[in-house]
């Protein structure tokens, strides 16, 4: 495939007006497909609808009425299920209401109203920053942004965020109190953390005493084409004697029902002790007949994880279409590179620089709409403007492979403008 | 019957005998009661097991799919309903998860982290109060102490509380920044608040420009022998441009499980928007299914008043034992005085001064647990040691019958106990 620094300008000039004709020809196809969003598909929703009706009984294992009030921290048989799902002692666990993020929310306003385990509040420090590998999540950006918090981006590697810049950066500025990680299959890229990096992560110097990750293992179960798994972070940590560092998370919002599923937390036994203080004050307690169905539902780890193999067959042949398509229409090209997930919800693809606001734009003019440029880096700003996050869960197979098939049209068309207008 | 005045030392001495032997004899029957909180039976709760199977849809009138992600701040049919049961309109209608308790602890939060429609978050201020009327409600208490704030408490009058002295408070020191209410079957005395005091609430002058009335309508819907209906907080508020100080809250807690239905709440539109901005950051929505089995089960808001008719109906007798018994063993003997509520959840009775604690310690003893003495006042100091909040929705009849008995020869007891110490 010929590469993008091979073409002369008078074939960009060819290039371009292919492109463009090909692009008229989308345009006059009036698609109207949307891939922003990590949403599951109807037909991936449809493998949960059991949980509507599973249940038929309300009484815990323990005797205490799950309709009524009781239980702060979630009922026992959901803690075991999660525990043995996500080898965590039940203990260390909270199971909480219909979204993680919410927690991640709690999470920090705690930190900020309250500090953690003894320090100052956050909200009374001069200044407060924070580590975002980048790509990443934008809602969890958009957390600290709230919290007027400084946002530091953290460029990712193969092996999860640049560890040399974590390191020196945490050890040096007590200003800085944390980080967001999203360990395995991470959003965008699908990156999963070395053995390394949980170790260095772990064992690291920092200059805040309550210098907090924000673990989310949203996609901890959510294997594709492999089975990665991560080492142990809480064990880990545990070696060095800072497993108060680490706040974990995890929801069924890509098991079962996004607007309707679990949430969880895990952490220290200090951190849950002083979470559930406070949550005793937030709350009588969460929805426990939605963690009852779950239980019913799945009855065992087991079960999750059938469950999740029956998804990933379904989701496989989407993450094909968008990965086969980049291969065969821009290849090794240059015009982007990209990561191939081993699990989780996206692709990210980069285009080149300066090129992914008008890649979108072209492809919202043609009738998909993709995750907004910049919105995978802090304050969405991409410094580079390369990244798109490409989210193939939620259209057919027919629409993405329209749809990933003008993507690749579009991040063309961008680059070959971008190098004509040089 | 005889006034506890018109008792001689040895009539006191021969009452404290008489009482000592009863009680000795509940000692014998091995009581195991619980009327500490305001729990609704599980035959109460049975008449809502309905809702547990009812969904057997969930696309929702705008054609969104309930189980996916979307949809923030409620879905349309659930603010429809409630918007007609409450009189609010939709527009200010904020629909959550499943704790009103939730609501108010993160609208305080909100206020503490970014203060309100542009003020200085609390957090900021050197020093923050908080108007209690008390007796009250302990978890509303346990909200503000735990942020910090410090709280005045206000006595109640049959009309709610003294509103002389929230106007003094409130025009004189800026550092007051609002006040809990549970306006209508007020817990724990079942006190509505008049026409006047809710005039008065939204009209008076406030030295706080942020000054924030938390509007806790828990028992908005739960009359019991009168349809109480109070003077429209919003319409007042607005008549005086002070709609941004309500903040208003309302929840199916009571209507059908405590432990998994809707809460909601309501304010201006600028309060709306500006929650809105916060709660698009804190989650992506709450739990729209659970949002729909509300609206499938009850249709409209008749389908609501039908059902409370009906837990009324069921909550009477039990509202009977309680003033019933508590009129027949101590009537006007001065021992203890009582409200009869009209509607809610509880009765409050006083003791005689320096009597609530000993009367809970000695109703425990006998196996009878209440609400710790004190828990209806700030930092749980009753300053007369007189409140014992008695919740009569748990047990059966012939518990409730039996714990009542005990409940008034301790009250007795109690207070012999202590007229023979003076």
């Amino acid at each position: 495939m010929k590469k993008v620094g091979e073409y002369s300008k008078e074939e960009l000039v060819y290039l371009q007006n292919k492109l463009l004709k090909r692009y008229a020809e989308f345009k006059n196809m009036d698609l109207h497909l949307d891939m922003s969003r990590g949403k599951p598909s109807s037909e991936q929703l449809d493998r949960s609808n059991g949980i509507l009706t599973v249940l038929n009984d309300y009484k815990l294992e323990n005797g205490v009425d799950a309709r009524n009030y009781g239980i702060l921290d979630g009922i026992p048989e959901a803690k075991r299920l999660f525990s043995d799902l996500l080898r965590i002692p039940s203990a260390n666990i909270i199971v909480g209401g219909n979204s993680s993020l919410n927690m991640m929310y709690d999470t920090i306003v705690r930190f900020m109203l309250f500090g953690s385990l003894g320090s100052t509040p956050w909200c009374r420090l001069p200044k407060l920053k924070w580590l975002c590998p980048s790509p990443g999540y934008d809602r969890h950006f958009s957390v600290t942004e709230s919290m007027g918090i400084e946002m530091i981006p953290v460029p990712m590697t193969e092996n999860g965020p640049d560890m040399d810049m974590v390191e020196k950066l945490t050890a040096e500025d007590e200003a800085v109190k944390g980080s967001w990680c999203v360990p395995l299959y991470s959003n965008p890229q699908g990156i999963c953390y070395s053995d390394e990096t949980i170790e260095r992560l772990c064992s690291m110097k920092t200059a805040a005493p309550d210098f907090r990750i924000m673990w989310d293992n949203a996609y901890g179960v959510h294997d594709i084409y492999e089975k990665i798994r991560l080492k142990d972070v809480f064990l880990t940590a545990k070696e060095y004697h800072n497993e108060d560092r680490i706040m974990y998370f995890f929801s069924t919002s890509k098991i079962t029902f996004p607007g309707a599923g679990v949430a969880l937390m895990a952490a220290s036994e200090k951190n849950v002790a002083e979470i559930k203080k406070h949550l005793a004050v937030q709350t009588i307690g969460f929805d426990k007949l939605n963690q009852l169905r779950h239980v019913k539902y799945f009855k065992t780890a087991d079960g999750i994880r059938a469950h999740m193999a029956d998804l990933a067959s379904r989701l496989r042949p989407k993450f094909d279409v968008v990965l086969n398509t980049l291969e065969r229409e821009i290849g090794d090209s240059g015009f982007a590179t990209w990561m191939k997930p081993k699990g989780g919800y996206f692709v990210a693809v980069d285009t080149l620089p300066g090129c992914a606001k008008a890649t979108v734009e072209l492809a919202k003019e043609a009738g998909v709409v993709l995750t907004p440029a910049g919105a995978t880096y802090p304050y969405g700003k991409d410094p580079q403007d390369s990244n798109i996050r490409i989210a193939p869960s939620y259209p057919t197979i027919e629409e993405l492979t329209q749809a990933m098939e003008l993507f690749c049209l579009c991040v063309q068309l961008a680059g070959v403008n971008k190098l004509l207008e040089i």
